[in-house]
């Protein structure tokens, strides 16, 4: 038996992967030649890894009978570090499955992807909720409450169990775990220190963690498991963002310019290509993802995500995520339902709501204006599904902000979005998102129309990517080319943002299309 | 303070250092620079070390508040690994003591060396007895006794217990450990089993030991104490004898042709320079060291290690390490009383005793005749200290088979003695021993008078050196030089090992100044 010849077993395109395995039929030990199992072991290797290969002690201990089990052919799985390889199990037959698991960290939700890779294909995917809840919402009061060790050693053990608890069944065949989130989830994560964090000169612990043992974390895995943390780029932007970036590869792009946006908790933006990544965080914050509206909810089940108003009809139809009765609105939801609004003149040009045309969907609701998009006898929970005119207010000044931060990252390096070559857009609705509405609401810049792709969960996506090419390299020069840029304390930006709160803009001319659209529809106010 | 101005950190020529203790005046965080505190550090240490460090979590759990204590100034202990380094420590205060720790661990005793990095000093140095030895003086007992799983792991555990008793009192400043033992001592040591070390076609483990960490081994150290152990090259060419090589550099000799002779349990020839190392073992065997005969023992106190008789005066005297009542007779003793009996007359040029001469000193025992050396009211037990001819018979085969191996590996290589820069000779009589008389006796070539270094226990000195200079590369290349000779086997062996085990030789020519000596003293016979 050759050792070319198992289905299963190392081909050149796998050399990245983060585990490998391979069949070996070892060369017997000769009498006077010298031999020693570990020498004859890593000789018959070398035909397929040229890279350092470590063994530890654990394998050598089972070496010598396991090699003469079954006439010296044996499985071996070995685990890419990131100066050398290491053998971290070893078999006399065919393992059936070896598991790598690829975990997005979100402050909110944690989504797992269990990868194997003798079959190349993820098992299954699912997320959970993040348990760090149970402390706050937000992720200042979980920085406040871990300020004392033992509260940081709580937060660190609830999020371990939790995975731990997905993790358990399968454990001993899970070999790898990569793990993106954003700098105070990684700290939460390995227990460290956060209480500098939100203290100025606001300093984290670390930027890069070295690969770690899976049992150095308390992770239940095989005993050897490695874990790839992605690193941060600064407190504001994570390796959950890092991961994302790994997985759009805007990094590589050779030809012209491309925006990385990501709209979670918060939103990043990066634009960039081969040459350079230029980085905006923070700015446009938690009121595009609907997570902070009354009748907000995360992108689940019986969550509102598309909306489409007849003024003329006097109808509204939504469709909910699985067809549920519905019990909120997320993201995608919001921005379509705004947008609408706008288009059927419920919004004027400076966000005021237009009740004339469709008085039966307004209300008072804690003395607050609110549009109605569902009625109690609609929904899950038998209450009203809205929009005040306050949040559209806040969600008018995050995509002002949006849009002021695409304007000012093209300004820097002197181009136009006309120079654009893709917009890709990740969160937790960017593959959702109705781009139409996005740019109706001038968040986004009508050359977003034809050219912006959705990513869907990139930072999981990426951190699945890393087990199929662990490039450590890879991750640092992406780290390496990060020029991050504080756009809020630029002059230009309050300018520009005062007229793109207005809807589309208060320059008309930067949104042709939308102009157009509304000149066959409303009066524009 | 600048990072220059301290005394005890780290200098040009400490590079190469196992541990480097460095201290560092990081630059604070600045608002709005995108700090981390590992990233300051690293930047900060990347003016000693360009190298890759890794900063395990131990260290980044500790790292914001140790950095804050004495206003960023720092004192890093770093270890050295293959291919990057590793934090180890952090102090806000200069530390008083980082140790390292050379162990020679012998299948007799067991050597220490304790290092103090800070003051570049050895402390101390002291050796225990191997507490193998209960389970048997030779190896191929304890191998046989170490089949079975759980004995394996009892030798594996009373040697690092015994080891653990040494350090124990200063284990939490042990941050680097090395240890050189023969092949199957570093077995014992990781606890690799050894059920094909004796079993056709002879296949131990391992020959290399990755880096380890002192707690995988049960080492009482710092936690995160590295160890080093010393690779075999051969079967009966250990990690002992590759630290003498370390110790010897005649692997780096660019001038001529070296010899390097380790005489222990085993005796190992090494003959090379920068080029190459040809190497031949275990042919020589533990007749040299005095270990078997019946009044044989170790170079310890009461050892008679000189002896000198005067045929005229019928006197004999001898010289106890120590200067106490005499046990019994080590290695360099048993080479110069039999040199000495060969030159007074008392012992033919084929090995056999004459009597003639001095009657009062020859005496059956058990039915053998003995060689008085000294009489049971001159000894610490009341018994004979005395050499059977049977046991002499023994010695010049073994110093046959000596001068043999040295012979043939010359030939080998197309040089002869003579072109011989210098012989080291190493091992538990290494320093000890009477070149004089291993000439007399034809055990080293005459050109060995004037060329022989002896180097003590090169072994532990060359565990000692890789604390001073851990170039694992040095090593790996001196394993990779090597090239290993089965002796036994050429046709020529049996022609000169036969005139070999006459005294000095069968062919005196080779031997003019021995020949000379004996004409003015005794004829021969």
């Amino acid at each position: 038996m050759d050792s070319t010849m198992c289905s299963g077993c190392l081909k050149d395109k796998d050399l990245k992967e983060a585990i490998q395995v391979i069949f070996l039929d070892v060369p017997k030990p000769i009498l006077g030649q010298w031999n020693f199992d570990s020498q004859i072991l890593l000789k018959a290797l070398n035909k397929h890894i040229k890279d350092p290969i470590k063994i530890p002690l654990y394998i050598l201990k089972k070496l010598p009978y396991v090699l003469r089990e079954k006439d010296f052919k044996v499985w071996v799985v070995l685990g890419k570090k990131e100066r050398e390889y290491e053998i971290l199990e070893i078999f006399s037959e065919k393992p059936s499955e070896i598991l790598g698991v690829a975990i997005d960290l979100g402050s909110t939700t944690i989504a797992f992807y269990f990868y194997d890779f003798i079959k190349k294909e993820v098992l299954k995917k699912f997320s959970i909720t993040n348990p760090q809840i149970e402390i706050g919402e937000d992720i200042l009061t979980r920085l406040h409450f871990a300020r004392k060790k033992e509260k940081l050693e709580y937060v660190n053990r609830i999020t371990i169990d939790a995975i731990n608890k997905e993790l358990r069944s399968v454990k001993d065949k899970i070999y790898y775990i990569t793990v993106c989130g954003n700098t105070v989830m990684s700290h939460f994560l390995t227990g460290l220190p956060v209480n500098y964090i939100f203290l100025e000169p606001y300093v984290p612990c670390t930027n890069w963690y070295d690969l770690l043992e899976a049992k150095e974390l308390g992770l239940e895995a095989h005993l050897l498991a490695k874990v790839f943390i992605f690193p941060s780029a600064g407190t504001y932007f994570g390796g959950d963002i890092i991961a994302g970036l790994y997985f759009s590869e805007i990094y590589k792009k050779e030809d012209g310019f491309y925006f990385f946006i990501d709209v979670g908790t918060n939103a990043e933006v990066v634009l960039g290509n081969k040459d350079f990544l230029l980085v905006c965080s923070g700015a446009a914050g938690p009121a595009l993802e609907g997570g902070i509206l009354e009748c907000g909810c995360q992108a689940k089940e019986g969550a509102i995500e598309r909306v489409e108003i007849d003024i003329l009809t006097k109808k509204i139809e939504y469709k909910t995520i699985g067809n549920k009765t519905p019990i909120g609105i997320c993201g995608s939801g919001i921005i379509q339902l705004i947008a609408q609004m706008f288009i059927n003149g419920l919004l004027s040009f400076e966000g005021k709501f237009q009740k004339e045309s469709f008085p039966e969907r307004f209300k008072k609701i804690n003395d607050e204006l609110a549009f109605i998009v569902a009625f109690p006898e609609e929904t899950a929970m038998g209450n009203y599904i809205y929009i005040k005119e306050r949040e559209v207010k806040n969600f008018l000044r995050s995509k002002g902000a949006m849009f002021t931060i695409l304007t000012l990252l093209c300004e820097k390096i002197g181009i136009t979005f006309k120079d654009i070559n893709t917009f890709y857009l990740a969160g937790s609705f960017g593959n959702k998102i109705d781009v139409d509405s996005a740019v109706t609401l001038g968040m986004l810049p009508e050359e977003a129309l034809s050219k912006t792709i959705g990513v869907g969960n990139a930072a999981g996506e990426g951190a699945l990517k890393f087990l199929k090419k662990a490039d450590f390299e890879e991750i640092r020069s992406i780290l390496g080319n990060i020029t991050y840029i504080e756009l809020n304390r630029e002059p230009k930006f309050m300018e520009i943002f005062t007229g793109a709160q207005f809807v589309p803009n208060v320059n008309l001319e930067l949104f042709p299309k939308v102009r157009k659209k509304l000149e066959g529809k409303v009066c524009l106010k």
